[in-house]
């Protein structure tokens, strides 16, 4: 890679005059259209070499960061943002803008010095500065370590490797669908192309491996995974750990392949290729680029130019051949700033033109026209939220939650013209149903809102994530596993709730009784993760009538992901339970004028919790039962409510569930749960094993109540029973 | 598939007389080698049809299970426990044997009918008839719905798709570790070769596809992945969701491919294929066989055959075709059972000479004999933990725990030749240092005993537990990556805590204080799911002499992983911490007379900890501090230390870490913690933000305390401060 680095630079001396007139003032330059080749490529190079020190001046600022992929990106990042990407840097959030994912996020400093460069307002020099800032006393900034969608310009937040680019498939599946649902004859309203960057390290991940194998599939040929192919990790060479023919492995996979050879300067030749790409039909399209890390600083080509400070030498030159001042820091020449801004200028009239089309399509095609405004504007759940209100739900009525649940979906599907739903391969047991025709595929149609996510429980949250993302309210999607089998996806489902993204994931089998698979499949401590996790909305309702309160709560919830936690198998009914009060969290069910024992539960549990309760009651000690679907919102409601369910005045009070205790231990003075992992067996037979069914809650909860003798439960301090 | 599910069928038809002899006497069978080709395909046919009878049966006994890809895979059954693997059912454990893993663990019932078809001891027909059985009243069974490592023939705990093949690349590694490290000319005393069974669902997951590109790289050619391609998943035909050329993909990932067109039947087509790349050589091999899943039922090739009982009249059709009376069940051909129990006389004569080998072997190569008999019988972590209680920790003093860590590994790495350590492409940043003679590669040598695993979090996790089951003892695998993305390795690390697997994972940057990365690499949640996972070892110390305490307690751990969670940034000096007492799980480090308050912590915090409680203590509230390396360890000590650690008399007990308070409720009165997502900021700038330094904490414990006015803190209910 040495090597590389060196000749690069050899062939970059050979350029004469370059950035000798930077300081003229800035030349009228054309307006760019995708096929631009009136700019020489000293302008190119000029471009390049200014990013380049701009990331250096950002590097150094504050001692370190991840420079070397950015600046051995900075000639593909002239050709995507001068010549290729529509966009507009006066509203970021322009709808049928291009969209950018950096899957290699940790390269963040190239998409905050690209922002800057092509004018985004809120990305002014001052913001690059914040980088790595120490940030003592509460100094903000957006420059983050690594990009944060709640900035202009920055349509995912990326980082842990791999995410972006399952993001990116979820982008062009938008915008294939929206293309299909509304795009007429003559009136391409929708046309975004998706443009995602990565690194080495991305495509060894296995959840940008599953979102490839995905695209393919479905055929998703308005995606273009740009590969900055620098052959160096964190760690070293690419050699030491990966020799595959990642061309090969690509076309395997249907994808289209573009080489690129020269990527740290020849910004044709990238743009040509991402051209070439626009035209390439059925397939989606990896252009491989070679660049060298780090190009023209003394650890070019190595793993030391992954992160850290940049050598001030190759800085300096590299400022001299710019015609800047080798001393000056964070300053990009007028010409230079002038050849990106001209960008901004090209961005409003390519709105502007899109909104005039916009404007001649609503009148040919009103209905469609309207729908499409609706769809922008984001989805009013009002319509669902009125079809819940309404349900009965008699019906359900001791039936599995998951069997409510895909019968409450099945009722709403069509009011809700943003749901976007898809199973990891077992929609069958999830009870999530779909028609033939509600199929996203390329066999079927792009305007489906079905899709078959394969065994890929991973790339299916990555995803979701990439759908909601893609514009604030035009897709509401909705994943379907196995609970056991969102630990797989837990890494994007994190995603979701870093970036307030809300997105609904269904996940059945959340219990022992999932079938006899056994403790592989008997997820009894993943509720920890999951109600640990900030701004994750985890709910588990006990029946049919809780699975519509969770569904309104669902659809409220326009700032996270919420997690329907469902169980395979029948259970009886509890009159008592109420869907408006699933938004506090929990709430009383069952009651006795002064409770001596008040036991809290959710799910399948609560059935047992129920029957032991009036057992308790009538055995002597009269018993309130707590249904608690949800502890964060629960933990949502005032004081006065808490105390109101659960009172701190030394009554004991019980969780009783099938997980492993933690969460609970914040209200209660004693758990009944589980310590270890489950077993193979029948509903009832796992139930008996672990003492949850009715028989052994009552014996746990009279061993203790004898243990306690009447004392303040509180004082004796929390007990797992 | 319908069709060629016929085209299988007519084949069949086609033989006449099969089964017609089967009640003739039992023929007396050569014992086969590798290339026996002296048995006739009607034999073989019928074993394959009686071993499919005899699935058909555990299918329907209890109404269920899955049946379809077990019925479809016997023919390969047939091949590789009659004709191609070395093991020997009379003892499971014989150390050279080959290794099988059944990935796709839901076809759980063919191992098991296969281990009594060979002789397993345990593996009685009444086991079998165990499978899906409802077990009331604690009714045991070894026939779980997916295989667990825990009993005889079964190598590893499979189920959740794509761990098995992680799990194979482990054992390949394992094996070819151990033969360059013991073999000598004409002493091959470890050949055993890894056959991985796989379905078209795990060749979707992340994990197979990551740990299938590290096979490649590391061209592990004892590794023999067999693809039951029949084309069908869970919910639907295989072409749904997956459109790969998979020979192709499995090419460029440095993988041979060998194609079996007929898997269903073509016993001896398998035989050789399988032979052939026992000869191959250089990269690991997948065989490709065409299978028809629940062939010859009438669900055929379709998702049907899935999971579920079968057909009655196509049962009774295949059992007549096998001579069997077409209305029995669990019956085997006394013929069809002695061409299967040949084995185990084969098998032990196998071990026989194996053992006569071992015995020439260590009189010709005494010392390596010695040490290879020390490896098979597990590796004494004395001499270990020896030098772990001399070492000084006044070396690590101001240090970060990552480079505490680092350290102490370098100093015991040599003491211990079951280490085999690896990370995910941070081990720069992890602080695990190795030479380059230590490498794993086959560009240096497979003698090597640290592995660059790439950016595959979760491929290295399940080859740990690969590594780690290979044999009781003989590797000690350790993983290293940041804390954060132990969450993309956690399905693996479960499956390695449910196997009881000694892993030792090296979880570094377990605080905001990581680099400024930002909240993308801020673990605030995953401890919730550590410390909730059963049989999971989860320790953060707070300075070096708990580092040293904690591998105390990782190699005294026999029976499941343990996660060192360390930090990146340096800390002070606490001189009370005490290596002896990690195993306590907790233990007051600083401590007054009558303490008003006690403040319990771990990691980075504690030194906050420690300044904060000094200042209370100072200012009027005696304070106690308690470090709590470890809650698991904690919980099982004895109620009257847990007592005399944390009183439960109503003194205000407090945690303080920079996660999410679940765990901790369950010992406090209160928690300061995070309640959100982190920030990208330095260090100082973090705690100072979410108020976690030492005037952040005094703050909230001097409003806490306010607010109590001295009740008993433990009637007042458990606080988020």
């Amino acid at each position: 890679m040495k090597a590389s680095a060196t000749i690069s630079f050899d062939r970059l001396l050979q350029k004469e005059g370059i950035g000798q007139d930077a300081n003229e003032k800035p030349q009228s330059l054309e307006e760019g259209v995708r096929t631009t080749n009136s700019h020489s490529c000293d302008e190119d190079t000029l471009a390049v070499l200014s990013l380049r020190n701009l990331l250096f001046d950002i590097c150094n600022q504050n001692g370190g960061g991840h420079g070397g992929s950015a600046i051995g990106m900075a000639a593909i990042g002239v050709a995507l943002w001068k010549y290729i990407m529509r966009y507009n840097p006066s509203n970021p959030e322009w709808f049928d803008r291009d969209r950018f994912v950096l899957s290699n996020g940790h390269a963040a400093m190239f998409l905050y010095a690209i922002n800057y460069l092509v004018g985004y307002d809120a990305w002014t020099l001052e913001e690059l500065k914040g980088y790595a800032s120490p940030k003592p006393s509460g100094f903000k900034t957006m420059a983050y370590g690594h990009p944060e969608r709640e900035f202009p310009g920055i349509e995912v937040t990326t980082g842990p490797l791999g995410q972006g680019i399952a993001n990116a498939v979820g982008f062009a599946m938008a915008s294939k669908q929206l293309a299909a649902q509304y795009n007429r004859p003559g009136y391409d309203v929708v046309k975004a192309r998706i443009y995602c960057m990565t690194g080495d390290g991305c495509l060894m991940e296995g959840v940008a491996l599953e979102a490839i194998s995905l695209a393919g599939t479905l055929k998703l040929d308005n995606l273009v995974l740009i590969y900055d192919n620098n052959q160096v990790t964190c760690d070293g060479p690419l050699e030491w750990i990966n020799t595959e023919d990642i061309n090969a492995k690509m076309r395997a996979s249907s994808w289209d392949v573009i080489d690129v050879p020269d990527g740290n300067y020849d910004v044709q030749a990238i743009v040509s290729a991402l051209n070439h790409a626009s035209n390439l039909r059925g397939k989606p399209i990896m252009i491989n680029i070679r660049t060298t890390i780090g190009v023209d600083t003394k650890s070019a080509g190595t793993a030391k130019a992954h992160h850290g400070s940049i050598d001030t030498e190759s800085i300096q030159l590299s400022k001299i051949r710019a015609g800047q001042e080798p001393s000056s820091t964070h300053s990009v020449p007028g010409r230079v700033l002038a050849f990106f801004r001209e960008r901004k200028a090209y961005g409003e009239r390519l709105e502007t033109n899109w909104k005039t089309l916009i404007q001649k399509y609503e009148t040919m095609h009103p209905d469609i026209g309207t729908a499409f405004r609706n769809r922008r504007a984001g989805i009013d759940p009002s319509a669902c939220l009125q079809v819940l209100s309404n349900m009965s739900a008699y019906e359900f009525d001791g039936k599995a939650t998951r069997e409510s649940n895909g019968a409450i979906l099945s009722k709403i599907w069509e009011l809700h013209p943003g749901f976007f739903a898809g199973g990891a391969d077992l929609v069958t047991s999830n009870k999530v149903s779909y028609t033939p025709s509600d199929v996203y595929h390329p066999s079927v149609s792009y305007s489906g809102r079905f899709v078959r996510y394969g065994i890929r429980e991973h790339a299916m949250a990555g995803v979701a994530n990439g759908l909601a993302a893609y514009n604030d309210g035009t897709f509401l999607p909705i994943t379907a596993t196995f609970f056991m089998f969102y630990l797989y996806a837990a890494p994007s489902v994190r995603m979701g709730a870093l970036s307030k993204l809300p997105v609904i994931h269904i996940a059945t089998h959340d219990s022992f009784a999932e079938g006899q698979n056994g403790p592989t499949h008997q997820p009894v401590e993943l509720d920890s993760l999951y109600r640990a996790m900030p701004n994750f909305t985890y709910i588990r309702p006990c029946d049919g009538e809780e699975v519509i309160g969770a569904w309104q709560v669902a659809l409220a919830n326009r700032d996270g992901p919420t997690m329907l936690s469902l169980g395979r198998d029948s259970v009886g009914h509890i009159p008592a339970t109420d869907r408006y009060k699933v938004i506090l969290g929990a709430y009383i069910i069952q009651d006795v004028p002064r409770p001596k024992l008040i036991l809290i539960s959710c799910g399948t549990n609560l059935h047992y919790t129920v029957s032991a309760a009036t057992h308790m009651s009538a055995a002597g000690t009269p018993t309130r039962v707590v249904s608690a679907p949800c502890l964060r919102l629960f933990d949502a409601q005032s004081q006065e409510y808490r105390d109101s369910v659960l009172p701190r005045d030394g009554t004991p009070v019980v969780s009783i569930e099938e997980y492993v205790a933690t969460t609970w231990a914040r209200y209660t003075t004693a758990s009944i749960g589980m310590t270890g992992f489950g077993y193979s067996a029948a509903k009832e037979s796992s139930y008996e094993r672990f003492g949850l069914n009715t028989d052994g809650i009552i014996k746990r909860l009279t061993a203790y109540l004898g243990d306690l003798k009447g004392a303040n439960a509180r004082t004796m301090g929390w007990r797992q029973l």
